[in-house]
Order: C-alpha cells, then structure tokens, then sequence
C-alpha cells in the first residue's frame, strides 16, 4: 500500500483482525485503543499502541475506524481538530448511512469512503481476532462525497491485502440488504436465547443440540456493537421485524389449523430457498 | 450387545448413522428402505437389505425404527401382524408423546423403548450419515409401559456403541423441552429463509455472511420429518411460537420507541444467557 503509517482505531474483533492482517504488509501500524488490557496485549504485536485518539490519528496518513458504529460517528466529529491537515479515512462500522453522511460533512482536506467486512464470530474483543478473519469474505465499500478515487484505491488495497473480496454498493442499499441479511438474523437469534432462557428449566441445556446452538450463535454477539448497530439502521431493521412477524404468523397458523398439505409445501419451500441460496452463496 | 441381528428400517441421515455406527459391534445388521437408489448404496455396506418391512423385522431381535416420526406410529401398528412372536423395539423419533402410546398399546411379547439422538446436520439421507453423528452427543431413552430391563438395557448397550451419552426423561417431559431447544429454533430458521427469500433481491446473496448462514441452518432440514415432528409436538410448538412471538413484540416495542438503554439491557441480557448456555452446556 502506498501509505507511510496505518492508524486502527479500536482494537476489537474487527479492528484486531484487520491489524493483524496488515501486519505481512509491513506497514508501519498505530493502535488507538482505549481499554488498558487490550492496550497491553497489543504492545506485544504493534509498535504504536496509545489510549490518545489525537495523538494516533496524528501520526497516520490512513485512518481506520473500527469501533462500534456511534463512536465511529464521534471520531468522525473529531478528526477535523485533531487532524487538521486531513488524512485519509476508512471505516469498518456495521452501518454505513449515517457514517457516509458524516464522512460527506469532513472538510475537503479529508478523503473518505466506508466499509464493511462480511464476517464475524461470536466472541467479541481482540482476544478473538485473527489475521486471517477477512480471508475470502466480502467487504462492501460504500462512497460518500470525500470519497476520491485515491482513497479508494487505497481502501481496494488494503481489501486485497486482508484477503477479502470487495463489493461497492450504495450506503442506502448496504443498510437495507443486511437489515435482512444480518440484523434480522441477530434479532431472531437473540429473541429465541430470551425466550428459551425465559423458561428459566436447567433440564434444557443438556437436551439442546447443535441446531440451538447455532440458531442462537448471533445471540452472542457484542451488545454494544449491536445496539448502535440497530439503532442506527433502526427504520430498515423494524420493516424487517414486521416482515418476519408476518412470515411466523403464517407457519403459526398453519400449524395452529392442522392444515397438514398446506404447511408441507410451506416447510418445503423453506428447505427449497435454502438449498439455492447456499447455491447461489458459494457460486458468488 | 447380546443381540442376534438388528433390524434398522429407515436408512436416512439417522438410521444410516446409527447402522453405520454399528458396524464395529459386529451385529449383524439388516436394512429396510423404501428408496430404490438408498438401498443400492446400502448394499455395498450391510450384508441384509430389503424393501420389505416384513421381511426385514422378521429377520431380526431388535428393530430399530428410523423414518419420520409419523411413518413410525404406522410401523409399530404393523409390528404385531409382522412379527407375532415379538421382539425389541427402539425408534430414533424426533417427538416421544405418541411414539410412547403406540408403543404402550404392543402386545406384551413386545418391549420397547423410545430414542431420540440430539443431533443433526442440514444434509438429509443416507449419503449425509457417518459412523460418528451420534458422538458425545445425548441420546434420550423415554421409558414405556412396554419397556423392560432387558430392552432398557440393550438400548443403553447401543447408546455406548455409538459413542453417545443417555439421558432417560418422561415422554412428555422430553417432548416439552425439544419443543423450546429444537422446534422452535426449526421454525425461527425456517422462518427467516422464507422472510428474507421473499424479498426476491439477489444482491442479497453476495453481502450475506457466516451469520445468516448458521441462523438459517435448520431450514434446510428434511420437511417430511419436520412435518411429521411439528404435527404430533403441535400444542408444545404452538406454546412456543406465542412464547417466542412475545418476545419478539418486545424487542420491535424497545426499538420503535428508540428506547436505548431499555434496549441495551435487553441486548446485554441476551448476551449474557447465551454465554451462560454454552457454559453450563459445556459441563453437563
């Protein structure tokens, strides 16, 4: 990458994995992070690592957000005092219409463009990161007014880099598809760990099984991430929660009336939607 | 075992798992499939394959019974026609309540007990089975007014072959908690397939991830069994929609009213019983 300095802020799943997939690049890396213990694990692997969101961003000519999506918006807020001859900017927040507004509101000295990662694992933090997280998933890029077409190619290297896959879409359609595509499926996953939960019987845990397991997995995700993350793509994820309650109050019903020709085609279909997504999925 | 032959009839992802899983006990082992192309691959493994429920059950001292729970109410109803002198029974049925009353109302030169291995995958059918399915995973025994100590004992015989750990609960009991730990989680997965299929955007295939994937997981489950196990656990399942719809109201009511730290608690909850979960799942 034609960068002298690469600076991570937030030292997460995320922002870990993504750091310790640049590391074979040899570009130098600061490290923002404001977690004391974090702060100390990283000492070990980067040669920057400081709690001082100025002082990290003011040693690096690529800034790259990676803390949950709010905070993200704040240091977007921040960078122009504390970086007053701009840089270029990357993030990698789970929504990115609010965040592409914010980077159109940087001053021109600034060149930005947003991202997203398709990955993720149930634990959160960067005890959990691994440099070969990205490794043959799709990252969405989304531009905004300060995206120029260096930032961009910078951002498609460092794509590169990682071992991801880029996908540039429109902020607007990125919030909508994954509305459906992820925080729809953490909000079915995290509503079924409350419900089950709710019936408060330890003779459970021992008779779950793998399909519980994994239908709850996103239940594990980190909350702090996942609130800003609903709250702000909160229109998009409560068309897809009505969508849902209709769709589960139709197999509801069908059950409820025996209606045995009717829900069979209905289960089929299901598992005929299935089999040609994970088609279509490993054909993309 | 102290068996003679055993007779598994149904050669699917479960029968097919446990007559392989078998295999190293020696038992000599007879298959009946109704499947055509099943039964060709079945003869290149098990030296007894027929088409014939009669024929097959004949042969053996214990029948292990392994299609669609429904398909199994039939078999035991043509047990005493088929083989008047009786013998051991055991199925591997998804639902106990009424597996139990068909078995209760054998004559008495028949014992039987009812199974249930707590494990699957997305893949159906003998071509999916492998020798090691049932590995650490629970096998539940539900007792009977047919069952005896020597089929008791056979069963537990068979759980260890196969490398699984019994656990013995009352029918309903058992047909109460998979409702919750199986069903449901079917049904939210199957669910959101059908939610998000109809949508009918294939640019939601591309940006969908390792999320969406294992959340969606058992809606590629065998329909056929799933319909039979949805209709005879029906007034459990149906309790645990309305439970799980209850939830799911609330979690759209925190978040249309941009209730944010009623919703962080909400999330954090979640997360905090998942983790509880797995680690109470990991010591039992």
């Amino acid at each position: 990458m034609d960068i002298e300095r690469v600076c991570v802020v937030g030292l997460g799943l995320m922002g870990g994995s993504l750091a310790l997939g640049l590391r074979p690049s040899s570009v130098p890396i600061t490290v923002v992070e404001t977690n004391r213990q974090t702060r100390a694990a990283a000492r070990a692997v980067f040669d920057e690592v400081t709690a001082d969101f100025g002082q990290g961003v003011g040693q690096a000519d690529l800034v790259v957000l990676a803390t949950p999506v709010r905070t993200i918006l704040e240091h977007l807020a921040a960078l122009p005092a504390a970086r007053p001859e701009g840089c270029l900017v990357l993030d990698v927040g789970s929504t990115k219409g609010a965040i592409g507004e914010a980077m159109a509101a940087l001053p021109a000295q600034f060149e930005a463009i947003g991202g997203h990662p398709m990955c993720g694992k149930e634990m959160a933090g960067f005890a959990a990161a691994t440099a070969d997280l990205f490794h043959d998933q799709t990252f969405i890029l989304c531009r905004n007014e300060r995206t120029t077409a260096r930032v961009e190619a910078i951002a498609l290297d460092l794509v590169g880099q990682i071992g991801a896959r880029p996908l540039l879409l429109p902020a607007a359609v990125h919030d909508s598809l994954i509305a459906a595509t992820s925080h729809l499926p953490y909000a079915v996953a995290a509503v079924l760990m409350r419900s089950v939960a709710a019936l408060d019987d330890d003779r459970l845990w021992p008779v779950s099984a793998t399909g519980f397991r994994d239908t709850t997995r996103l239940a594990g995700s980190d909350p702090q991430m996942m609130l800003d993350t609903l709250l702000t793509n909160r229109a998009a994820v409560l068309d897809q929660i009505d969508h849902y309650q209709v769709h589960l109050a139709e197999l509801r019903r069908l059950l409820l009336n025996n209606d045995e020709a009717a829900l069979a085609a209905w289960l089929a279909e299901g598992q005929r939607q299935y089999v040609e997504y994970r088609r279509k999925k490993s054909e993309a």
